[in-house]
């Protein structure tokens, strides 16, 4: 299974610069304190780069400003990415497909295409189609009517309701739901009737869905996140929502009914998003903040409720000095009354 | 499987009047942009009211306010009640039940009514009892002596544990928990000690689940969901809380333990309830608000601590305004300042 | 089943003291308003105390500072402690372990120490090792390589994922996900490439998990749960965190990557905390606060950006005051004026 390669090979995959040896054979990647010898590691945080020389990696990534050092470096201009690609190279052999297991229940009208690995304990409902090389995990529902992409990976204990429509090299992690009815009621005054949700979610390729994320179904139509999204944890996604290509939405984002966002737009922590607004491309949203308005594009936006970030660190920083200034307050009161008292009674 | 209807008939369901051809037929409901010629549509806000041509809809619910149109007009009170009705209407049909699945696991001492659904991968443990038309989907847990009343539908990986009681016309999202312990655990100074969590969760009839909810059983006694209560995603619900009749939990709420929240309430997205608190009926907690004492009936409360909405509004003005204001602040005092250097050294 | 005890043997057991009929027998324990003549009931808060003669149970568990009563007291320096031991005494009794059930599914290279209890729909997946004990609920997913030590109980519909190491006398509650992949993606500008996440997640001895948790495993080494955490519901764990002993998480926390908290920590509902940083031992984080600065071991700290707790409170009163602050402000500003135009014109 051990796989060898020289940093050479390396350097030409990330487009890098090797210092050092460059006939150097390793056999992995590794955590800087964790490394062995064979391995290649990664340093880019100063602190990590001053100590170079304590890693038992015997190769480091580096960025192109790092000092010069006894171990081979390879020096790239974005060390993140170069990480990302040599470890995948390490790490992105596929399993073997096991096939489909006895101990699965397949619905009737399935289709398949080739190498696909459905796991003991999942039920695919009826009319279901699957592309090439789809891993279904234990336990994992697939309803009626669904579609899954060529390389889509479902890990255990995910639904996917009714007729959802997943793309091509799609990962869904443990526990989410894709398809949830949305949270749609109309209120009489005294009882709520339920809108029934006969919409779909449509995830479109390179999807990255975290665990136990909930995604609703639209009322009419689609819940649309597109290519190349990135989802963390415990994520919420309401009906009719819309997510721009390569937005990333970080843990425990919640995003209301109807919300539009754009692409290559970043939702941080525990951010909120109030219904039926729109938050423009490349916008950034801020951890915790509490959308209220919609974001023109481009804009950083923090604080509940959101306002532009920049006016936000002036306040934050002044609302932890409030007792400052009400003393302040108090004093140039003070310095008031006395001037008032020295100008003698009011005519 | 196709269902038709005239206008007519639809108006009569809803309360509503038509205007145009009363007995045109139709066969589906349908989103604005999405329908076709046998469809009704769904007409509400300014925006869409102004371009009612454009729908290929033949006819479309519309509030009373609405002006006139070639379309057929269906004009109701209250569109969203409207929408609900005609869509359950259309979509409200059940599937055929398939009875028990062979690829389901029932334990001992089953009893169940008639015209049940136990889809594949479904665990039932012991002394658990179904009503009539009750639907478990894929993979479902429901653990030893839980109860499930008539029409209660289950989504797909719920877990229902031991002895909880859920009433009818229940609906339960996929990944939903209902029925874990409470997190209670005496400190001593040093390490917890767990306080045995033997209470259950009532969820009452008509009540809907959102998806990965996790509703805690209480300590003793039972942690309670009266009828008609509507729970969105990833919602929090601890130990010995009670919820009231028709109140709407959205999503990512947490309720902390021992709290009770009245009837007709709304919590409002990511909004957080501290211990022992009591909320009034017909009260209203802000998104993201955190609250932190006891709410009275029918107070709309926003921010975090909770303070009364109207103060909020105010106060969340103010805010973005500091920085002004401390600049005043400083004006003011080289005014002051000024004054006192005109009036001489002091006696 | 039902088992009898002296008050004598309960006060033993908690180091409490009787006053009454020491040797007065008991069958159970419940709750203060279901108690029946045979239960020991609970009564700290002084509401409680004030009526303690309405609960029909005959032996209640009182602090040291309550009156004395007709009812059997058994006195204790925490009355939630002697709870937690009492209500264990009683509750504590495990089911009688079913064996491994026909319907559950085990992988290759199965190790299992005595009396473990596997549950229909469970899927076991290669080289797995459970100690003694170990339960697993129905439709549990433990994928390959996973170690669960000894009086573990992992209920329904969790995964636990490849190469976990879980501890022993671990609860982890329905729906949670051990092991998902962390949120790693190197972006180039355009798209975002995923960080092989190849580390683990590490579980230590006595910590219970919360329902609808997600704790990420580690992008190399791991995610580090120790000994004696306890986590909430819907809690949110990132990749390479380190968690100190006995600290606890309450329901909805998120905590970024790399971060490391103490041993002894709380952390209340809903707070958030910013990636790299660490909570020093003993520390206290606020409901909802936003952490985006390293916190001191023993300090309490509250708000979005977090503040120390104190300084909180004064500035969480000030900021509902605003808008009095506001007119005050004016008022000054209009004796200013008064006081200017009393000089006459300004040289």
């Amino acid at each position: 299974m051990a796989m060898e390669v020289t940093v050479q090979q390396l350097a030409q995959l990330v487009s890098g610069t090797v210092e050092g040896n460059e006939s150097l054979r390793l056999k992995g990647i590794s955590a800087f304190d964790a490394a062995e010898p064979d391995d290649i590691t990664f340093a880019n945080a100063p602190e990590y780069l001053k100590k170079i020389d304590d890693t038992r990696a015997s190769c480091v990534i580096v960025p192109q400003t790092a000092p010069r050092s006894e171990k081979v470096l390879l020096r790239v201009n974005d060390p993140y990415l170069a990480l990302a690609k040599i470890s995948g190279f390490f790490h992105g052999g596929r399993r073997v497909p096991p096939g489909i297991s006895p101990n699965a229940y397949i619905g009737s009208d399935f289709t398949c295409g080739k190498d696909i690995s459905v796991f003991p304990g999942v039920v695919v409902g009826n009319g279901v189609t699957l592309g090439d090389n789809v891993v279904l995990c234990g336990s994992v529902v697939v309803s009626d009517g669904v579609h899954i992409g060529d390389d889509t990976v479902v890990y255990p204990n995910v639904s996917i309701m009714e007729k959802c429509r997943i793309g091509k090299r799609v990962v869904i992690h443990a526990g989410s739901v894709i398809g949830s009815d949305g949270f749609g009621f109309a209120g009489d005054g005294n009882h709520y009737h339920k809108i029934p949700q006969v919409g779909i979610v449509q995830v479109d390729d390179d999807v990255e869905i975290g665990a136990c994320n909930a995604i609703d179904r639209a009322t009419f139509g689609r819940t649309w996140i597109k290519r190349g999204v990135k989802t963390d944890n415990l994520v919420h996604i309401a009906h009719n929502v819309v997510i721009g290509e390569d937005t990333v939405l970080v843990a425990q984002v919640g995003i209301a009914g109807s919300v539009t966002v754009g692409h290559h737009c970043i939702l941080a922590g525990q951010a909120g998003v109030g219904q039926h607004l729109s938050i423009g491309n490349r916008a950034t949203i801020g951890p915790q903040a509490g959308i209220t308005k919609s974001v023109p594009a481009g804009q950083i936006v923090s604080g509940t409720p959101g306002i532009p970030h920049r006016l936000w660190l002036k306040v934050s920083n002044i609302i932890s000095k409030l007792p400052e200034m009400k003393k302040h307050l108090k004093t140039m009161e003070k310095r008031i009354a006395d001037l008032e008292a020295s100008q003698g009674p009011k005519k």
